[in-house]
């Protein structure tokens, strides 16, 4: 849908809603997808967006809920009865109203499950006992299953008679007696299949599932390695208990490259997007690194300090220092950060640490030569030949060390069960800084006091 | 599939191709998935490589070449004959065969084409008319059209009959006589209507659509939007030339990430993985813009040079300079990465600029005042009141400068219509850096001549 035809369409309602027709704007939004229901209620006063949401027949309203921030649907859910609050949550999909009770406080949620019936209160809880994170959140037990002994033709008959109320038809799951998954299967080699035949004709038994205590990252890989449509759920003896959909594990996948990118430059993870997260809340996500990296800072400060001596003998030193310690800083958060990404996409295991260490002292003794006669040069014009062979020294020395630093840091942090994106830019800049002083004022007092 | 069985499994594979019993070898690897067998492959020695993919039946072969990297796609076609290379390009879906055909030199792609016939040639010659990057280059003509008019029935009869030879049938799509998109929809609402009736009464003419010229990178966005499982290709005037289906677009949404860390840390995109970039590789990709820096870097050294009076003050100012212009950086860093994915996931619109810009304003004066408290206080026990005042307010502008550049940057860079990404963390740290020396001396200099 074009841009423009979107705001036209939006300005449409808003002034059917003006003149309070409230018919022809539930016909006029009618057929829009929740999304952009969505946006056109942000874009609204606050009373106006109640009206819209209220006016949304129910499955419209519970599709437009999920798609919502959390701080919108609480907003949205103070204005409701609590009738009206029950019939939004029953209309939601399970998944989306594990995921909406999973940020609610503990009694809130004991509140809206009072008001769901035994059923899908059960639903609601079996999704919630999986820890934060892991596959058993993202997990609907929305899908269709079949028995191998069945014909195609039954298998069929079942699918149509299911299909309305499951997330996805395109694949169907063949389990036995005990709902133990035996294979899962393309829809369409259902439809190509004789009717006649038995289900066990079409299956091969080769399929991939994983369990619901599973990191979603790795439904992510698995999702994208096989190119799934869906990815079966099962628990340590085989039992089918839900799926997860490509569509989730796209909006996990880009979670998690947010956050990532959140961590590479030392801001702890936002809770919200940053569009909706508020000045005090950004301050609060990006204050504690900064004042952690401060202090380390501090060893800086002494490293001059100790060697104030050496500076003495040629204040052209100084003139070096931001070169010396930036360059160091860059180098180790290019190896960093190639080394993190490549960890978690997933295209080197950890166990193969040393075969990336060796590759990077290889970069990086290229890279130390390069810079070292670019520094080499720019000493010898500022400051003559001393000054000249102690910079390109130095530089020759900082880019192979900080190399090494910023590939080794995340791998270590691997190692330990840690989080490789712990390694910021920031941080390993901070890092090196002060390993940088020590070598240039080392290399400075061993040279000018040679000669 | 867990990686012990996987391992057991390519370990049988390999006695038997030592024992050169190919067809048992044949008959093992039969039901493996691509990447597995792919996985295999390359854990072969070279020889063992070429007979293990000779023996692999045509549909496998032309799957796992798929699913290679460029560099062992071509030591693979070296060993095959002309007529084994034209049966595999015939087997690869076409878009894996535009993929395979784009990454050659112009000449091999015209030798390959010549082994194609006409009609495989035209449609990869068709897909290859479009630019890099644009969604014509990832769209595939295999997808399966109705007529409204057409009883469900009947549809559904056609569906059978073209299924097998598509890329997915999940989604169908509605054309008239000229072939203009009407509709796409849901095969399960085929399967759950009454067959007598019209494949009209099924339609509601609701559907996203994408022009082959866009960008990849919105074809991700809608599909993310809209939980697609394909999205439909089609010209300006509505006509219907392909589909992109989700597991394309995943993985250039993965790529489009992998290149936005490898940007924020100053490292020209790779071409190939990290894993099968050689030393040279990486030390080109990563060395032009760490040159850069180093040149920008002498804007430091002449503002060193330039306030050398205000330094022979007092000696104790060269112990804050790694910590104020690393702070800077960190600050920069940090705002200029928020911006940079807020705007490549399409958070924020660039037209919203300035309401980025004043959030960061208000974030930037709290990270101030709150690290120059800190500041001053390092300053304090060091060198006294004075100095104190000197780092506490020379922080505090610093921070506040360097939050607005690193907001500013992108973008300032999307408005000019360059890649904001190139704002990185080490180009923002050396921008700053200048400036943050800039401030320091000049409040050093005002302060310590004050009293």
């Amino acid at each position: 849908m074009s841009d423009v035809r979107e705001m036209e369409k939006s300005s449409r309602v808003v002034e059917l809603l003006g003149r309070r027709q409230w018919a022809e704007v539930r016909r006029e939004v009618e057929d829009w997808p929740a999304p952009d229901i969505g946006d056109l209620l942000l874009s609204l006063e606050k009373l106006d967006r109640i009206v819209l949401f209220r006016l949304l027949p129910l499955e419209q309203s519970a599709a437009v809920f999920a798609w919502l921030d959390p701080r919108h649907r609480d907003d949205l859910l103070l204005s409701l009865s609590d009738d009206e609050t029950r019939q939004l949550l029953l209309h939601l999909k399970p998944d989306d109203r594990t995921d909406f009770l999973e940020e609610l406080p503990g009694m809130a949620v004991q509140r809206m499950l009072n008001l769901l019936g035994p059923e899908d209160r059960r639903e609601a809880l079996d999704l919630l006992g999986y820890p934060e994170g892991s596959v058993g959140r993202l997990m609907t037990p929305d899908y269709v299953a079949v028995r191998s002994f069945w014909t195609i033709g039954r298998a069929l008959e079942h699918i149509r008679a299911k299909g309305a109320d499951s997330e996805t038809i395109n694949v169907i799951y063949v389990t036995d007696a005990p709902w133990k998954l035996l294979d899962a299967i393309e829809l369409r080699r259902f439809m190509l299949g004789e009717p006649s035949e038995a289900v066990e004709r079409i299956m091969d038994c080769e399929f991939v599932s994983i369990s619901p205590y599973d990191d979603q990252e790795k439904a992510v890989q698995l999702i994208k390695r096989y190119d799934l449509y869906a990815l079966p759920v099962a628990d340590s003896r085989g039992i089918l208990l839900g799926i997860v959909t490509f569509d989730d594990v796209m909006d996990v996948a880009e979670e998690e490259a947010t956050e990532d990118f959140q961590k590479a430059a030392a801001v702890t993870p936002l809770k919200a997007s940053y569009r909706d997260s508020g000045t005090l809340e950004l301050f609060r996500r990006r204050i504690p690194w900064l004042l952690i990296l401060v202090v380390l800072n501090l060893v800086s400060s002494g490293v001059i300090a100790a060697y104030q001596k050496t500076l003495a003998l040629s204040i052209t030193l100084i003139f070096f220092l931001p070169l010396l310690i930036d360059s160091g800083g860059n180098v180790g958060s290019q190896s960093a950060t190639l080394v993190i990404r490549s960890l978690s996409i997933g295209e080197i295991a950890p166990r193969q640490w040393l075969r990336a260490l060796a590759k990077e002292i290889g970069v990086g003794m290229l890279l130390g030569v390069a810079m070292g006669i670019a520094a080499t040069g720019l000493g010898l014009v500022r400051g003559g030949w001393q000054i000249g062979l102690v910079v390109g020294l130095s530089m020759l020395s900082i880019v192979i060390v900080a190399n090494i630093i910023g590939a080794l840091l995340p791998l270590l942090l691997t190692k330990m069960r840690l989080d490789p994106a712990t390694a910021s830019s920031p941080l390993i800049t901070t890092l090196i800084d002060s390993l940088g002083l020590v070598i240039y004022f080392s290399i400075a007092a061993w040279i000018l006091h040679l000669f």
